[in-house]
């Protein structure tokens, strides 16, 4: 044994304790005739000193040479500290130190291991074992570790059973891009890596396994947008025997249960909200619901009352900012370019001051009145004291802006609370989404997704209209999880291929084996998926996930502290029967 | 909801009650009058009954026309059976049908959904979802699912935490074949699937993560021996500041702990032998010590003594075998027979009966007499009624053969009780072995091993000689885990590569990230890592792995439910800028 503690562990009923500790040297105070280190560990640290009255020369002098980040291991007695720290576990007592060994010696790290460090991003990455040292990204895996237990123990209490699905698998155009892995085994072929279990928890459940979940690795190869990772990890569920309410049920169960443990937070059962409503609502299909600020349409109100700009326009739609009416022109105005930069893309914003004194002020006082005003005020639920911001335009477009803004303005008001937590589902999703330029259909959610039982008839006759027996789990405005009632048999789902363009032939080879096992006996099923990055960092107030992944990749996927991908040697690739095109001069 | 109760719920208690039940229609056994059918589902079966005096003749006429593996829901009163059926946890009750739905009328499977089936291995793996279905499958994966679960809390509550390490990682030609991937981001580079997290279970120490661990897919291009599969399951684990005996004990804490929640069985602490010992008094560095038949060297007993087939052989080593002096010559002959098959390859097998009475019977009576035949049998610890065989030759090989000869003795005799469990460790391994044609040194377990530290000047000088701070967990004559003290600082990391054939430039490009992590403070660090697969099997008294793997790959490294692997898109190449090679003619 290194180490008799840890260095979160001595407390004052440890005085007089002879200890051995070991860790990182995390910091060195030496004022001369004392010295002190900071002892770390992952539990946490504890002071040692050393000083000319009760430690050798030749001790002291040893100390003052060990470096930052240093691994020691010392031994040394318990004893009470003079000045106490009340904010560290260890902070009454301190060791003084007998004998230090040095167990490895570091050189300076190329940042501080502290809270905040000097560190970027870029050489954070490059030496990311040494950022992990760092409290808040231990931490984030520490709790990413808890919620994982949490999930598991939940889910095996309610007799779902983790089974693991292959990682070889076989690729499918369709949907997102997939890694592929070529067979050497078997020249000229190729495995892909799964984006999700998807066809494999469909056939457990053909399998009779009636209730299967799996925390897993999924793969896409996509362009990476800030935030997103070729390799994600999932919590993968599937039901044999139930309808889309038991699954919410136990879902949000699940969630509910997290809440509870992590934060002790009871949220009550989940709102329920259908697609349709949250995008007139919301402006978008996962709404933050922690704070108000909902759309009220006003094209009855504010159209065709000699003010042009929303005349024409397929949709008039405002907000209430609670208390804002006393914002300065020069605030306003800050709002209002926001919303025209590009990323935004929106025309203008036209703004109405319901004062506190019941009197209006806004940027179309020459095309309405006090009147009118207060009829807006009234539709938008704006109390005296807040401020009405209105959009217009086409109505997708528009929602989306507002959408934006909504949210922008929530996080600049500090609305969007870490420690808050607003759950809810979205229900009747369509079960297509038409291509606007080819007119194409694709699945909304995926091809495996049911319709709603009473649609099934205008499957073929109005597609777009259908409804689809779709859920997605959203919590604090990002979906941390969808899934949906699958098509359990064979002539539905083939006519659900051929309505997204695949030919016999290719429905046939590439889920050939899915319909093939629908016609022994599958029963009704369905399932849902949580994406386990990012519903771990909104568990714990966070939004961003890379600090949540031990070893992330960079926006153009690449490992940059190991230095992966790499070419391979020329072997290599003879042994896979594989060229590497040169690049064109 | 589908059903009120699964198809294993209902007890005498039931009695009276409307139930709904779903599963699948296993059997329908139609005597004209009255109908019965076992209706199955993952938690049981349960009879279901219909006759003509209680249903009507539509009712009936539908029971009638369900084929076997149809997916059915009813609804009917749980009553009491009149031949009650002990051998099941329904077997006191029946369901009285008064509706059936057929949620999915099923084709007849390719082979019966029965414990012993008709299907061969062929068929049963491209239905794999059928064969899912029988009970033996079944409770294979709900096995291994509860063995995963006892694994991670019982870790969890010994401070280990979980860290997900990337699937995206880098090439490294030593070792075993890498899967790779292309990436389409980095043209002309690629990722290679982890063989072991190795790597970066180390950073994680260096990152002061203490104590980690993981249950994660591995992935090795080898060509697939009989129940080796290309992806495999790793109960992988790293901690800080341990010695190799910290390690050991708390491992055989879990396996113990394994035992005791699986079987009730306490095992005590367990067995520690040296490589040397092991491969002397076994054959072999993976033991089956549930019984007994160790190997005693009769060198000096047997050697000079006129039989000169004994004379110059390097070894000369027998077992006793239990009360087997009574064998006939015929069955003594074909285990001689058995011995010089030519997957053993043994030129013959010495026997001596030491029958009841005292006396002595053996091949070799003419050169040895009963006085030297006792000395024998003293020797190895043979009883009156045991039977002794001996082998010569090149110790190495000799070794082997009767290694496989005791094995298939204990076979036959039964002494492999499949519930009864012997863990035992082997440590003590030479760090390298010597390839006996080209004189290079390879690492007997990896390159991260470390040396023993009182071997660490013997390195260079005298590598062969030099013991490793390795350990293998060996239960039942299965390695079920391996691991290491690992090296902590670059100096040794570096002279353990050079020694091993990299040179400096190979070192750094594929190991430079460690090397770099190991200045900036590495703690000592030591792990292990458990095949899960095997363990789960052998947990459950088998042997074969491919039943606990819900989707596993044929020897050809195929999935041939899928078809996977499988030719791609000629566009799939081209962004990934590879080129098939065509085959010659």
């Amino acid at each position: 044994m290194f180490r008799s503690h840890h260095c979160g562990a001595l407390r004052e009923t440890h005085v007089g304790t002879t200890v051995q500790l070991a860790g990182w040297a995390a910091k060195v105070r030496d004022k001369g005739f004392v010295l002190w280190i900071d002892l770390r560990d992952r539990y946490g640290i504890t002071q040692l000193v050393l000083d000319e009255e009760r430690c050798s020369e030749k001790l002291l002098e040893k100390a003052r040479n060990i470096g930052r980040e240093s691994v020691v291991q010392i031994t040394g007695v318990v004893v009470i500290r003079e000045s106490k720290n009340p904010n560290m576990a260890t902070g009454d007592i301190e060791v003084l130190v007998s004998d230090i060994e040095v167990l490895n010696q570091a050189q300076t790290p190329p940042f501080t291991i502290e809270d905040e460090t000097d560190g970027g991003d870029d050489l954070r990455m490059k030496y990311r074992y040494l950022d992990i040292r760092r409290k808040p990204v231990q931490n984030s895996l520490l709790f990413r570790s808890k919620v994982g237990l949490l999930v598991r123990n939940f889910l095996a209490a309610q007799e779902f059973i983790e089974v693991e699905t292959p990682y070889l698998i076989k690729s499918t155009p369709e949907g997102a891009r997939d890694f592929v892995v070529p067979s050497r085994m078997n020249e000229g072929q190729f495995y892909a890596l799964p984006q999700s279990p998807q066809t494999f928890k469909q056939l457990l459940m053909v399998g009779g396994m009636d209730k299967y979940f799996q925390i897993v690795k999924c793969f896409r190869d996509e362009d990476l947008r800030a935030d997103r990772q070729p390799e994600f990890t999932q919590i993968d569920c599937e039901l044999s025997f139930v309808h889309q309410e038991d699954i919410m049920q136990c879902f949000e169960g699940l969630v509910s249960h997290l809440l509870q443990e992590i934060h002790g937070v009871s949220t009550g059962s989940f709102p329920v909200i259908s697609y349709d409503d949250a995008i007139k609502k919301y402006g978008n299909d996962k709404p933050d619901i922690r704070f108000g600020m909902t759309f009220t349409e006003l094209n009855s109100l504010a159209q065709n009352k000699g003010f042009q700009v929303f005349d024409a326009q397929e949709l008039v739609v405002g907000i209430a900012v609670p208390n804002a009416a006393s914002w300065s022109r020069k605030q306003i105005d800050a709002w209002v370019n926001w919303v025209k930069r590009p990323q935004v893309g929106a025309n203008g914003l036209v703004w109405v001051k319901c004062n506190e004194d019941g009197t209006y002020k806004s940027s179309v006082d020459k095309f309405f009145d006090a009147d009118a005003l207060s009829k807006w005020a009234e539709a938008c639920d704006a109390k005296a004291g807040d401020l009405i911001l209105v959009m217009a335009g086409n109505a997708t477009q528009t929602r989306t802006q507002l959408s934006a803004l909504r949210m922008a303005l929530a996080e600049e008001l500090g609305l969007r609370k870490p420690d808050e937590f607003a759950p809810l589902w979205i229900v009747d999703f369509p079960l297509f989404e038409k291509d606007e330029e080819t007119g194409a259909l694709h699945a909304m959610h995926h091809p495996f997704t049911a319709p709603k039982p009473e649609h099934l008839e205008k499957l073929e006759s109005d597609p777009t209209a259908v409804i689809a027996q779709a859920y997605d789990l959203v919590l604090n405005g990002n979906e941390i999880g969808g899934g949906s009632i699958r098509i359990h048999d064979r002539i539905t789902q083939e006519k659900m291929l051929s309505l997204l363009g695949f030919s016999e032939e290719e429905a046939k080879a590439q889920f050939g084996f899915l319909m093939d096992a629908f016609r022994y006996g599958a029963p009704p099923h369905g399932g849902i998926a949580l994406g386990f990055d990012r519903l771990v960092a909104i568990l714990d107030g966070k939004e961003t996930i890379r600090d949540y992944i031990a070893f992330p990749k960079n926006n153009s996927g690449r490992d940059v502290m190991i230095d992966a991908p790499a070419p391979l040697d020329t072997d290599q690739l003879d042994e896979l029967a594989l060229i590497v095109k040169p690049k064109p001069e």
